[in-house]
């Protein structure tokens, strides 16, 4: 990694263009992500010395990674305001539009991992919420209220049977937002009930956890937000790219008061790595969990991305705690073997559609499936602790 | 255009896959665009009708367009709960992070047509805000104010200069945020003075808008919004795809009180087509004019996607009102004639850049350029008047 100047972070592009190019689109780059002008025009010294970004490296391509170069320039970390949003613009706000460019990575300064919130609870919060004991480290099971279309009373009893099967996180379907056939503040009641009467009926030594969608603008997300305190509901689910990163930050996670789990809707192939997207940013933004679409399941990100999306979620970061990798899309009780090997301890399984099945078929059920999904993490985890010796 | 049962609007995706697997593929994208489950776990009669969205139609690559089949879907309008970014979510929430799959359009039930906000000043109103006479009909000139890292003393001093030739509406550069070194209340406060000043001293006939980048959550939003009242501001510049489009609808449109500048930022390249995106979906969401990079410039949009931004911003849609289309992205003086031919007096053209260049050359200022700017344009649309004969 280059060194910087004080005040400076290195962002990674890569950038598809011929090699007799790339010098001079490295430096153009390096001013739209920067001043947008020419620098000739540009009389200031103050802003030529510590506003203009510049190339630090360019790497050409190499056998293993035959697909363009990648270039590395240094950005001014005042330019970011030490805001959310401002940071994604001054990343990759104008270059979104120039499709040979793509934004790999960047090394957030210690400026900006002060200024940005961070997870609240991280990996450990998410433990504590649920009532889990630490020397029984396990992933954490996770499975969706759908599908949408249900009313209140129809969610909630699946809710009621997920939670007592043992589930630990039950969330909205994403795309339960806030429609007429299930409004937020009737639907979200009613879960919070059913999730805490399975609960106390199946004597559960663990806490399940709602989390329902949040969906809107700033008003309505308040709203929201009053009716997940008032009913005591334990988390919630947030898809940052569309509800925009700056609410994420200065609202969602100032005032849930609860963990956040982040959702990648419209956040697919924007040309910024997954797991710099997913992993590191919405962890930087207050994210307490990311979801992410597994490999070998309906979407379609590979494998090294999927344990590169967990590396950045779990990795240090400033002082920042570690959240939990989620993967999900198309999964099902007959990969979560394989999952907890793939991603351990330290992460949120989330199987959907595959438990709902339970009800298509004769002599299966709702409740089976998720009680199956539940044991086999458990005796994966058990498993995993006892070959490894240690209680992670 | 297929017809669609009443409570579904239609939308089309186009879809990169093999021919033999279109069908099913096709079948997947509506579940996953509605109910995210497999269709046989679904018991409720009324999810199946009314929610599960359907494939309506399935075109071939043609010759003239040989890149992947047509999928024409007709989504349940009640899914999108009548709000912004669940409506973006029902579009291309999940299918975004499918890399084969592109949303190319939609027809905007009228329902969603009277619950989003629309334009609430449009092409007349951003006239009738500079105190222009419709009877010269003309498109609006445009610049930015730049570079980012000037003190608000020296941006009130461009933007004096920038407002004595002429032109119409002077924006921020859309990086200029809320940085230390130019904080929003005293750049805004000092450079709305210099441009009320330099009106007062020329003694012009029309008024110039200052338009400053709104940026951050929703409580700087509100801030930022007081300072733009208070101030006396003529318009605001907001980016929706980095503030969160729920934002752009539901804080800016509804207290800016002035014409609202949206601009492309992180909006490139995600998939949606661009005339979609920044042509009638910012304009469904509030937008009064909409910045795309024009044809030639140093972004690369072609001449066709720019010609349909232009046209999505203008044509029939409801009853909101067209908006401007702003052409930008390394345009220069001399395109001014090419660019009036091509969009015509509806419209606002936007040079940067090129104005400023005016300080670098011996001979030259930023005065003239903008002066000669303003002049190539009122001349150009004069010639336009006489030529078709109507004042449009």
């Amino acid at each position: 990694m280059v060194a910087t100047a004080s005040g400076r972070f290195l962002v990674t592009y890569k950038l598809r263009v011929p090699a007799n190019e790339v010098h001079a689109r490295a430096r153009a780059l390096a001013l739209e992500q920067s001043i947008e002008m020419p620098l000739e025009a540009v009389a200031q010294p103050f802003v030529r010395e510590h506003i203009v970004a510049r190339v630090e490296a360019i790497r050409p391509p190499t056998a293993g990674d035959p697909d363009g170069f990648e270039v590395a320039l240094s950005l001014a970390t005042r330019t970011t305001g030490l805001e959310a949003g401002q940071t994604l613009n001054m990343l990759f706000g104008n270059c979104s539009l120039q499709s040979e460019v793509e934004l790999v990575d960047f090394e957030p300064p210690p400026e900006l991992l002060q200024a940005l919130p961070g997870p609240r609870f991280g990996v450990h919060g998410w433990r504590q919420s649920l009532g889990l004991q630490y020397e029984h480290a396990r992933p954490l099971t996770c499975t969706a209220l759908k599908p949408q279309g249900l009313s209140p009373p129809e969610l909630a009893e699946l809710a009621g049977t997920l939670a007592s099967a043992g589930i630990d996180v039950i969330k909205d379907d994403h795309g339960i937002a806030d429609q007429d056939y299930a409004p937020f503040s009737q639907r979200v009641a009613l879960v919070q009930r059913a999730i805490e009467r399975a609960g106390g009926e199946h004597r559960r030594p663990e806490r399940a956890l709602y989390a329902p969608t949040l969906s809107g603008g700033p008003r309505r997300l308040r709203q929201q937000l009053q009716v997940v305190r008032g009913e005591g509901v334990g988390a919630v689910l947030v898809c940052p790219m569309l509800c925009g990163v700056p609410s994420l930050v200065e609202l969602v996670r100032e005032e849930a008061g609860v963990p956040i789990l982040a959702h990648p809707a419209l956040a697919g192939r924007v040309r910024i790595a997954p797991a710099l997207l997913l992993g590191r940013l919405f962890r930087m933004f207050g994210a307490d969990a990311t979801i992410f679409p597994n490999f070998g399941g309906r979407f379609s990100y590979d494998r090294a991305t999927c344990r590169a999306i967990a590396q950045r979620a779990r990795e240090p970061l400033g002082a920042m705690a570690p959240i939990l990798p989620v993967p999900a899309g198309g999964m099902s009780i007959e990969r979560v073997d394989e999952m907890v090997a793939e991603f351990g301890t330290d992460a949120m399984l989330l199987i959907g559609g595959n438990l709902l099945m339970g009800a298509a078929a004769p002599g299966d059920s709702v409740f089976q499936r998720a009680a199956a999904f539940v044991e086999r993490v458990h005796a994966a985890a058990a498993l995993r602790r006892a070959a490894t010796g240690v209680t992670e």
